[in-house]
């Protein structure tokens, strides 16, 4: 997301606030940015309009109600929150303060993803009736904070990686949840995390969905989307890589370091301009998801929508992609929410509705039942 | 099936009995068998010991009990039956005339997946956990018998296709399925037949599966596997050509007239020895699947299987495939049932399983409930 906000002349990193010291001189350093140790302090910044909530899932709701409570914007990563309540207190402290607070980014916000949905809109292809979405990916071997692997903070793959796919199928299927079945697995001792996550899931407009992930680093879907990565990389096949590189780490302490080692290349990456320009990328895209009209299947190909319609195939372009690819779309999104030109889409409610899905997975998962929506605040 | 009869030494096609008298003329002729219009006949001849019932579905259990009653085993074409009290009545027939009734051939049975159980079994990856299964094919617009489109005669996605990804997930996840919550689409006005169906199936020992059909000839899930057909062959993408070939055919009349055409011909073909042997085949398979045990996944490659484990991929080759593709396994099965060497997995009991899980999909479709199963029968 930084890449996209430094590049956007609309916007001004002007204040970043972490309680891990060196994080925060890294951030500051590189962005010229006002640190702050405590985030009260931040959000009485009279500088800061929106604040950019990128803490552990279990925090959110506590600081986008605090940022909301100083009259501040709030942009929220996904997902909103772990709890329904959480979501709630956020989205009344927003209305409270008259401040805007939206949620993002995810997959469901990729320029492929959108385009289905307006050809969905379009009507050509008459109403959407089935939605299958499959992700395969090396996700619990890369390095991870503590957050993205304890479940008590908000660890696993539900509420990290399926909620991606949560708001991809949401984003075509229009409309409330009704009914989740699923089921979830942690398969190695040795990365105790919830890695696989299956689940079936209805809207009230009848539209059906499957959601398939495993982060384990056996099969990959690229494998079936191009050889191209996740954020539109060219790449070649690399199974058992990630956790092969990750056996070489020799502990925790290590892996965490590695991690805000990469974190700080990353920052410089995000403000290099030559590094933005240099490469032609495909588009971003979350493994693979075909959605089906009655008249036709949508899915993402390496640079637009593939249609599948009664009269054959064609391809549907996107504009070429840059670094940083997709975010864009999102910064749009909420720069036009913060100045009053548009109500965001990807607001509290949106936000608190794929919470609400991860959490019925996890019920499901665990009862071995089928749950009904909307669950019980 | 029937290449793979005739061309095993051990079997004989010595009778054939149809209501259609020029298809029955066809077939006598082609396969040199005697021919009868009524089936009790064609039970009492002597000659005969394996009555293959490759009737209407609607009609397998009658057929199947006659059979048995005159003391003949019995093969049957799956689905076993469209109602487990039909299923109930076949398994009590055979077992009260002490005859053999395996119910065939289905892609479960396919050397891919077969080779995938017995990696599975061989316990290298640990245990199996989840299944998914895809296939978007041409189905609903191919040239189809009036029983493959009415729901009253057995017509319809589930019981004719779908019913193959059950078999190939009940042959990979073991033990009897517990749970069932799927959704079925009639899409096509004109060809009003269940087109298509998602499914999330639940085992006793915990293994989830999702099985995805979709048989409106827009996407093509051999895409994903390597451009090659579901019999094995090199299949150049052809999106649309199937409707757009039915949409030539002038009335139903004439669309049976193609099929009885075409089947003679698939006759002829199937007695040619040059046929079989000339062209070189990858496996047969029947759209992607992808079995995750917590160790590594596995899926079918074009020639053999793909193996996704910890330290890497690797290929497991299976003997070179040529006319007819498949289909041996199960007729060795049939033979040693047959003469005592070994009793058969795919019996009546394995039948009557698939059987269940199809009307658990069609009541879950109906109700947009959870199914548990097992069903009253």
């Amino acid at each position: 997301m930084m890449p996209a906000l430094v590049q956007d002349p609309r916007v001004s990193v002007v204040a970043a606030c972490d309680t891990d010291g060196e994080a925060l001189e890294v951030f500051v350093r590189e962005f010229r940015a006002k640190p702050y140790g405590r985030l009260e302090e931040l959000c009485a910044d009279p500088d800061v309009d929106v604040v950019y909530v990128a803490t552990p899932h279990s925090l959110h709701g506590p600081h986008a109600v605090m940022a909301a409570e100083h009259g501040k914007h709030v942009m929220v990563e996904k997902p909103m929150a772990l709890s329904l309540e959480d979501c709630d207190l956020m989205i009344a402290a927003a209305a409270r303060n008259n401040v805007q607070l939206l949620v993002g980014y995810t997959y469901g916000q990729s320029p492929a993803v959108q385009k289905m949905r307006e050809i969905i809109d379009g009507g050509e292809l008459g109403p959407v009736r089935m939605i299958n979405a499959w992700n395969y990916n090396n996700w619990l071997y890369r390095l991870r904070p503590p957050h993205d692997l304890d479940v008590a903070l908000g660890g696993g793959a539900v509420f990290n990686q399926v909620v991606h796919q949560i708001e991809m199928v949401r984003t075509l299927a229009g409309g409330p949840v009704t009914s989740v079945r699923a089921s979830t697995g942690a398969w190695d001792t040795g990365r105790p995390a919830v890695g696989s996550s299956l689940a079936f899931v209805e809207f009230d407009n009848g539209v059906v969905a499957s959601i398939a992930f495993s982060g384990y680093d056996h099969f990959d879907t690229d494998e079936f989307h191009f050889s191209i990565g996740e954020t539109g990389e060219v790449k070649p096949p690399a199974h058992g890589e990630t956790r092969k590189a990750l056996g070489q780490v020799k502990d925790y302490s290590e892996e965490l370091r590695l991690r805000a080692e990469g974190r700080s290349s990353m920052y410089r990456r995000a403000l290099d301009p030559t590094h933005h320009e240099s490469e032609q990328l495909s588009q971003p895209h979350f493994g693979v998801i075909v959605a089906s009209c009655e008249k036709g299947d949508l899915r993402p190909s390496g640079d637009g929508v593939m249609v599948y319609a009664d009269a054959g195939k064609y391809e549907v372009p996107l504009p070429p992609v840059h670094r940083p690819p997709g975010w864009g779309g999102f910064v749009e999104e909420v720069y036009n929410a913060v100045i009053g030109a548009e109500p965001p889409v990807h607001d509290g409610r949106w936000g608190r509705a794929s919470v609400e899905v991860c959490l019925a997975i996890v019920e499901s998962a665990k009862t071995r039942r089928e749950i009904r929506l909307p669950l019980e605040g």
